[in-house]
């Protein structure tokens, strides 16, 4: 904050936790509202972190042996039907092309015209159309595993929209395995999970719990959900990624086989896995705080921000030779193995309004320049992770030396910061009173407990007290106990929480 | 070819262009089909090829002062309408999403629910949704010039599609910009006529000629169109890039005004620029031969493939350490500022079918390795850019420290050769029977003549030749001469040629 009473968002945590999530992305210029119903504009700084999301996601992706691939948006209405749950699942949220041009009626109005015989599901997910390729391309055990990705645009007709969180159309990946064997595939799945922990916790410093979902929070058309759930400061639970485990459910409803090492024919076994700009609410929702957006630096699109403060029109050439030298000296300092991305900000604007412009965009290291940094030598820089205020004084070449380590140093409190957060807002439940104890009056916690995974309680929990079961983490996989809602022995813990 | 009697791709260009055409795109498999009419796959090796050209091009128009964004797919029906010749243009090819939901008849059919109140077309191209967030982003001079690009999908739904050149969905990026004055925005039409230009001779190694379109050939929209017009092995013309000058047309329909430094309310003026997944066709059809796809290096996603050959069980680890340590070593070259891309296929077919794969994926060196090799320390090549046949035997480290040459060697080789196949086939008409004769018989070239512009001659050169004007070329603008239709002094020499 610039001083003790005044923040740079309006509300702040505190007085409206939702509101402040809109004015974040609002002032940091990342998104806004389009004239379509639920859907956004990525503007240019939301657009340059998420494409800073997908370069990093995109190597591990191909790292790990995957390859690229793009397939049609549109699904015929028949294939949507073949798989019983797919289609259960996403029926009521698809958008549906049924015409395919304009003409202008007797009144002068366009109205669609041109009726298609079957009527074209624009893609909520691509397993039904990925499905059917494979079946094609698919003959023997040399075409095993195969193993593909697209990055792509998909749409689910949500009724309650939040930019990034629950957006109608949205940006994503998604995985699309086969493999020959059930235990390949299961390998598969967690693979990826781990390869998105990493991603989480490594590149945008977000720590979370990976685990399985319960029956009722299963992908459809899965036989195991996997999940990544990550504690947003409101301690609301946000599932920011999923690796399903398909078995042989659409193998055998497209008719996936192939001829094994053995020459039988089998099912291949299939998995899916995606994420999506939905992150980039996660990030938000992780970091940031009453002054705005914060930034983790190896999803940063700019590291250092250089503001030049020209009093007096003399100073204007020697501060903005400093300036220059010093971006210059930055920018040939490697970041993450990266070349450090810095910046001069001469647009015409004050030097405070610029500050707090930076400030609100989360860039991790501010620099003010004018003439005493000049003449001493020095440099005066802020960090995005600090109260703001704190300013630290160091001459130029020490901080140039210093910013691979100043930048790694924000990376890893940033982590440490929301590890901290998370750990201490987990509680463990042994009984149900003390369940509903920790959500009793308005409350949230991350909530432990050993339970059986019945409807009955599910359906009271979410309806008493919107609480859901988020996942059964796998590091708590061993631990099972009785079930503190129905007495039941040997029942796994499982995470509950409030979620978006 | 293997040998004088049998080619990869059946039939040959001479044979059949068109089928020859399908064929190296299914042979590479770069592409095929989808059950979606008009609507291609695009698979692993055409993605990755795609993914190249977008990552070349992303940092030319990063370099250029763009930032990139992400606008919504759909455009309200209402927004189609506002610029007039805009929707003109579009309205017989757009895709109308009308329901937002699915639900089961009485029969048990899935069919199309939730009717929506406003049709939505999906973009066929985004300048009318991005004019009205231009409308509210832009108030003063201060906000200008405003330069955006997006990497996104279009749909137009055309009634004769073929796989990369013309496709009912496809992958582009268009940029868009807003600017003060009218010579701000010509000169940016014309930078990025240019970065187009360079993408395409330098990386691409495609030959083109820039220009303008006439008015009939023009963009719905545009007060002036530049295009880029390649010449394909079958002396047709392909339109591979486009930029316009929109005028103040965008502006007046959407109210996009700005304050002045004067402090008036003025119309901005804006651009839009676009290239597209078509470009890969244009790519096929410029360097590709009878044995399948041949890559310009700098575009290839792979560099260098090695083929081991092991006739007897014993010599398996000898050559598979060889293969290793050959990979290794070019890897470690630098082609283009980036890793030289290299990789062994152990894959389990037999090494002439192994051979036969790469060639018809147009990966630029192949290399075998035997037991030979191995013992002599020696390794042979093959250039896809030469004759097939043609193998070059040189010791290993003389092939590793030339790699980086070799590579540009075929790069120029391949601009040097569709650059002499243009050249050789332009010609200039002096007069009308000239004209007509050059296309007599079935015969093709690109014709340059000097042409009045007008309609009734346009409309008779397409009917009785299927020729078109494809530009008015930058290179030949001070060339003004008589018509040779109409006799009209003072008249633009003009590009002539069949198109796709």
């Amino acid at each position: 904050m610039a001083n003790n009473t005044k923040t740079a968002i309006n509300p702040t945590r505190a007085e409206d936790y939702a509101t402040w999530y809109q004015e974040v992305i609002k002032e940091s210029g990342m998104a806004e509202n389009s004239v379509v119903r639920g859907c956004i504009i990525i503007k240019q700084w939301g657009c340059a972190i998420w494409e800073n999301i997908r370069y990093t996601l995109d190597n591990m992706i191909k790292e790990t042996g995957h390859e690229n691939v793009y397939f049609p948006m549109f699904i015929p209405l028949s294939f949507m039907q073949k798989e019983a749950s797919h289609i259960e699942g996403f029926a009521k949220e698809c958008a549906v092309v049924t015409h395919r041009k304009l003409e202008t009626d007797e009144k002068g109005n366009l109205i669609p015209s041109g009726e298609l015989e079957e009527p074209l599901v624009i893609r909520p997910t691509s397993e039904v159309v990925i499905a059917e390729a494979y079946s094609r391309w698919i003959n023997s055990y040399r075409d095993l595993p195969l193993l593909c990705n697209q990055w792509a645009n998909v749409v689910r007709w949500e009724m309650r929209t939040r930019p990034f969180l629950r957006t109608a159309e949205f940006l994503w990946q998604e995985g699309h395995t086969a493999h020959a064997t059930k235990e390949e595939a299961e390998q598969e799945t967690l693979l990826m999970l781990e390869v998105y922990r990493k991603l989480f916790e490594d590149h945008l410093a977000i720590p979370v719990y990976t685990g399985f979902k319960t029956e009722n929070e299963k992908f459809p058309g899965a036989d195991v959900t996997y999940c990544l759930e990550a504690m947003m400061q409101d301690i609301r639970a946000l599932q920011i990624g999923t690796s399903h485990f398909l078995g042989q459910n659409f193998a055998k409803a497209f008719d996936i086989m192939f001829q094994s090492y053995n020459e039988k024919q089998e099912y291949v076994w299939t998995t899916s896995w995606g994420v999506s700009t939905r992150i980039i609410g996660g990030l938000i929702m992780v970091h940031s705080d009453d002054d705005g957006l914060v930034l983790p630096p190896r999803i940063a699109p700019l590291h250092i921000i250089i503001i030049p403060i020209i009093h007096k029109v003399e100073d204007e050439n020697l501060v903005r030779d400093y300036c220059e030298k010093l971006a210059d000296a930055v920018s040939n300092t490697l970041f993450d193995g990266k070349k450090t991305m810095v910046k001069v900000d001469y647009s015409d604007k004050r030097h405070g309004a610029k500050n707090w412009d930076w400030i609100k965009k989360g860039v991790p290291l501010r620099i003010e320049i004018g003439r005493k940094e000049v003449d001493s030598g020095m440099i005066s820089y802020s960090r995005r992770d600090q109260i703001s205020g704190t300013k630290h004084c160091v001459k130029m070449q020490d901080f140039v030396g210093g910013v691979p380590n100043l930048l790694t140093g924000i990376q890893h409190h940033l982590l440490d910061k929301a590890k901290t957060f998370m750990n201490n807002n987990v509680k463990r439940a042994k009984t149900a009173e003390e369940f509903y104890s920790l959500f009793a009056n308005g409350q949230r916690h991350f909530v432990l407990a050993h339970w059986a995974q019945n409807d009955d309680v599910e359906t009271r929990l979410k309806e008493e007290l919107k609480v859901t079961p988020r996942c059964i983490p796998l590091r708590h996989i061993d631990d099972l106990g009785q079930c503190i809602f129905t007495g039941k022995e040997a029942c796994p813990l499982t995470l509950f929480a409030m979620a978006y």
